[in-house]
């Protein structure tokens, strides 16, 4: 019972700062703005971190964990699909990538405190865990019809774009449609799996 | 006849530093290396430089210089090209990439050196003058089919990865074969006119 309330008041902590994020500046809010806001004393901030900055760290680490297994999730999902199969292919695609703006999007304040900050790269993470699964998911497959080194400057390719995309999303606060985003994300990344399965390079 | 033979020293200046950047390192050379590698005095080389770092931005504002021509004449070429007529797409394109490719390689020590001293940032050149050709030459035509926002995302997406890929490439020293680098390039590059001239989104 301790550790389910322990977990309430460590959400109401972290609510409360995203709260004050949409208001103030991150370096305006200090910890009794976050406690008072969380109805909460400042002893219960203290158990957790011992400041504003660790706790910053704790959620941009919790995001990049959660991140992780989002994109897990997704790419478990691919391993079902015949890539030659376009219509199946886009039926898990596009949802996917819808679902995974929208999550960025709900947690769109601690993406623009991570681009203010540049205190944990959002960006590099997203770009590292991309790499990681494409590469394990497809490599045996696609390593039949082409050479690694392609695999791997295909999904550079798509990974750093994917990564621009996002930054400046976010840096322009999020006003472009998640559904242009979604489109643009879903049109290069079918056609990377076009450009992995169908093209046979001979170096 | 004054203005040629300075053009000679000027060059001669030029190549010795090259070639010096092959044996040692940018921070190891120094003005006397270079004029006594080209044959000439050092009140030759003061009358061009004040020193080796305003000579080694002299020659990255002159790559910036010759790689927006370069991409100039390339996007121009592509004008009178049918986007639909993907065979004549591909005998442009291909080619294209791949001198500009050979074209960077021949300029190695330049952009390695670049990479390691972060002065100039050929990366961002290329991204920011193909987003401007890009847009300049296609809008008029594209914005039949589909909305700006769309086009300066997909824009930026493609940009990015080149960028992404070359950077890579000229920090693994080059090791990758043009013929694997121009592939991807011009296979991106063909989805992002399918992508442009096939797609209507309506948002």
């Amino acid at each position: 019972m301790q550790d389910k309330k322990a977990d309430v008041t460590r959400e109401a902590l972290h609510s409360s700062f995203y709260e004050l994020l949409k208001e103030k500046r991150y370096e305006d809010i200090n910890v009794k703005d976050i406690t008072e806001n969380a109805f909460t004393s400042r002893a219960n901030f203290y158990y957790y971190y011992r400041s504003k900055e660790e706790m910053m760290y704790a959620l941009f680490y919790e995001l990049k964990y959660s991140i992780g297994i989002e994109i897990d999730k997704r790419v478990e999902q691919l391993r079902e699909v015949d890539v030659n199969d376009s219509e199946a292919l886009s039926a898990i695609l596009y949802p996917s990538i819808f679902r995974t703006l929208e999550y960025v999007k709900s947690n769109k304040w601690i993406f623009i405190l991570d681009k203010r900050t540049n205190d944990f790269d959002f960006i590099s993470t997203l770009r590292v865990e991309y790499e990681k699964n494409i590469t394990k998911h497809f490599s045996a497959d696609i390593k039949k019809y082409n050479n690694a080194e392609f695999i791997r400057i295909n999904t550079l390719f798509y990974t750093s774009g994917v990564a621009a995309v996002i930054a400046e999303w976010i840096s322009t606060d999020m006003q472009t449609s998640i559904k242009l985003i979604a489109t643009t994300l879903y049109l290069q990344l079918y056609n990377l799996f076009m450009i992995l399965y169908r093209t046979h390079i001979v170096d």
